[in-house]
C-alpha cells in the first residue's frame, strides 16, 4: 500500500471501460492509480497521455511487467474474455487482488480457476458489474425485501440492449470468437442475469430456458438472445432476460411482487452520476368503475457523492486494505455472486447450443 | 335509433363493468342507454337504482326481453364467457348489434358461430377491449411506426396483473371452470395478447410458447402464466406476456426496436381519464467514458376529451348508424382483431395444455 495507506492499481489492458475504470480509481478516496500496462509501451503511454495520467503514473509495455511490480498491490483488468484464465491466475499467483472485468470467464470451469487461484494466494476478487454497488441498488433491494409494501417476487423482466454499427456486430472484440466468444450474452445478459439473481438473493433457478429468438454474427457468435429462469416447483417467480447488440440502447428492470412493483429503465448506468430513481407503485388498485387508479408510481431518488464505478473500486480497496493491513481473509460474497452469474450464463448459452431446449440446474 | 339520430343500447347481464360502459353509453354523444337486462327484474331495477338510472331506461328480467325489443339497436354484453356463444348468436339473428365483453369466447370456433351471426345478420361486431380506441394508443402507433425514430420492433413486452383475494381465485365468476374457464389467461392475457398483436399490425406469430410457471387453482383454471411469441424465420422480433391474478396490479407495455424504445405502465386503464403518457426515448447513446447518457426518456402526454370507453362507444356507434342510417355494410377491421387475438390466445392455452410446449400456428 502506498504511504497514505490508498490500494495501487495497475491496469491491465487499455480497453475503452479502462479509461473510466481509471477515473474511478482517481476518484475513490482509499485508491491509487499506480501503473497501466498494454502489450507494448507506446499504447500504454497514448493511453497515459490522452486520460491526463503523464508523469502520475508508470507505464509498462507488457502485462508481466506490471505483474512483476512489487508496489502494484491490485489489478483492474479489462481484456478480452478469453484472455482472463491465463493473466488472471497469474495475476493472483503474483499476489494482486483482482478486479476482473465481465464476464468473468468463458465458463464456469475456467471461472474456477481463476477463483482458486485467488483463494489460494489470498487474494481479493470481484468481478466489474458497477451497478450493484450504486446505492440505488441497495435501495430497490430494500423497497422488493419489504413483505408488507413488496411481498413475494412474481415476475422480474431485466434486459439490456445496445444499438452498435454493422460493422462491429461482425468484428468487434466483442463478438470475436477466440476473443469473446460469448458476446452479447456475455456483455449485456451478464448485467440482466446480474440482476435476477440479485433479486432472489442469488438463489440459483432450477430451469434456464433460452427461447428461439437467438440471433448470431456469421462467426457464430450470439448478438441477440431471450431466456426464461424457473425456480420450480415450490417458488413461483419467473425471470426473462433479453439482451442484443441489435436493438435501441436501453436497459430495464422491472419487477412484480404479491403487493408492489418497479421499474428502473437506467439500472446498469445511470442517466446522470450524482443521483438516479425508480418508480415504485403498492397497493394499486382500480378506483370506483375501473376508470383511473388509486395510486401512481412514486419517483424513489437516491443520491450519490460518486459515481457507482468509485464506488465499485472504494468497495474493493476497502478489501484490499483488510486484507493487507488488519489480516483479514478474502470476502467470498463478491466471488460467490461472480460464480451464479457466471453458471447461470452457462446454462442460457446450453439452452442456446441444444437448440433452445430447457437446462436444469 | 332514437329521434335525435343516437344508437340506443340495451345491456345484457349487470357485471361490475357493466356500470363502467352504462356511464361510457351516458358519455359518448352518439350513444343513449336504452333498457338493461339481468336474470330478474330486481336485478335490473338495482342496477339502474345503483346507477342512477331509474326512470331512464327500461328494465327487463329476461335477457330475452330485451332482445325482443325492437327500440334496442345494440346489445352490450358482459356476460361471463361460456355464456357468450348463446346469447351473442341469438344477439345477431335478433339483428342487434354487438358490442361484446372480451375474452369473446372460450376458443376460436365458438368466436366463429358469433362472428357468422353477425355476418349473416348484417350486424356490426366489436369486443370491449377499450386501450385501443384511446388517442394515446393511436399515438403509440405512431411512434412505433417511424422508422428513423423507433424501426424495427426487436422485443415487445406486455403484462398485466391484478391483485385479487384467495377468495377470488377460487370462486370468482373469472376463474370458474363452467363460467370463465379461460381464466386469468382470458381475463387480462386477452390484453397482452392485443398489444402485442397491435405492435405486430395483427401478423400471427409463426411459434407460442408458454412457459413452465404455469398456475392454477384447484378447479384447474389458469391464475397466472407466461408465454413468448415468434415471428420466425425472417422476423426477429421475439415477444413475452405475463398475465396474473396472483400479482400486484399491474399493466405494462414495453417495446424496443432498433432506434428507439417506449414504455407505458397503464396501457390498459390509465392513471387518469383526462390524460394519459408514455415515455419514449430515441437515438440514446452513452456519453464520454460511459459515465451517463445522451438522453433521458421524454413523456409524451395525450389528452382525451372523453374516456377510451366513451370513445370505444363512439365508434361503434358510428359503425352502427353508419350500417343503420347510410346501408354500410358492417365494418370488418374490429371483428379481424377480436379474432387474431382469439386464434393467438387458443394457442396460448393449447401450449399450456401441452405442458408448455411450442404450438405452431
Amino acid at each position: 500500500m502506498s504511504e497514505n495507506q490508498t490500494v495501487r492499481f495497475g491496469i491491465i489492458g487499455c480497453a475503452g471501460i479502462a479509461r473510466k475504470v481509471a477515473r474511478a480509481i482517481k476518484l475513490a478516496p482509499n485508491s491509487t492509480l499506480y501503473a497501466i500496462a498494454s502489450r507494448s509501451i507506446e499504447k500504454a503511454q497514448k493511453f497515459a497521455g490522452n486520460n491526463g495520467l503523464s508523469g502520475t503514473v508508470k507505464t509498462y509495455g507488457s502485462y508481466d511487467q506490471l505483474l512483476d511490480d512489487p508496489c502494484v498491490d491490485a489489478v483492474y483488468m479489462p481484456l478480452p474474455t478469453s484472455l482472463h484464465l491465463h493473466w488472471a491466475v497469474l495475476a493472483a499467483q503474483k499476489k494482486k487482488h483482482l478486479l476482473l472485468e465481465k464476464p468473468t470467464a468463458l465458463d464456469v470451469g475456467e471461472l474456477d480457476q481463476i477463483l482458486e487461484a485467488c483463494e489460494s494466494n489470498g487474494v481479493q476478487f470481484m468481478d466489474g458489474s458497477m451497478w450493484l454497488h450504486h446505492p440505488r441498488t441497495a435501495k430497490l433491494k430494500e423497497f422488493i425485501s419489504e413483505s408488507n409494501h413488496f411481498g413475494q417476487i412474481d415476475i422480474i423482466r431485466s434486459t439490456s440492449t445496445m444499438s452498435v454499427t454493422q460493422d462491429f456486430r461482425e468484428s468487434n472484440i466483442r463478438v470475436k470468437p477466440d476473443l469473446d466468444a460469448l458476446g452479447a450474452l456475455g456483455d449485456l445478459g451478464w448485467y440482466c442475469i446480474g440482476a435476477i439473481l440479485w433479486a432472489k438473493d442469488y438463489k440459483l433457478p432450477t430451469v434456464v430456458n433460452a427461447l428461439p429468438d437467438v440471433t448470431k454474427n456469421s462467426a457464430g457468435v450470439i448478438l441477440s438472445c431471450t431466456a426464461s429462469f424457473h425456480w420450480e416447483p415450490l417458488d413461483e417467480t419467473v425471470a426473462t432476460i433479453h439482451c442484443s447488440f441489435l436493438s435501441h440502447t436501453s436497459m430495464d428492470l422491472a419487477i412484480s411482487g404479491r403487493n408492489g412493483s418497479l421499474h428502473c429503465n437506467d439500472y446498469i448506468i445511470p442517466y446522470q452520476e450524482k443521483s438516479a430513481s425508480f418508480d415504485f407503485t403498492s397497493g394499486a388498485t382500480f378506483v370506483e368503475l375501473h376508470i383511473g387508479w388509486n395510486v401512481r408510481p412514486e419517483e424513489v431518488r437516491v443520491i450519490s457523492e460518486l459515481p457507482q464505478e468509485a464506488l465499485m473500486v472504494e468497495e474493493f480497496a476497502r478489501l484490499v486494505k483488510g486484507i493487507m493491513k488488519f489480516g483479514h481473509r478474502p470476502d467470498t460474497k463478491w466471488p460467490e455472486i461472480s460464480r451464479n452469474t457466471q453458471v447461470v450464463l452457462d446454462a442460457v448459452k446450453k439452452s442456446i447450443d441444444l437448440g433452445c431446449k430447457p437446462v436444469r440446474l
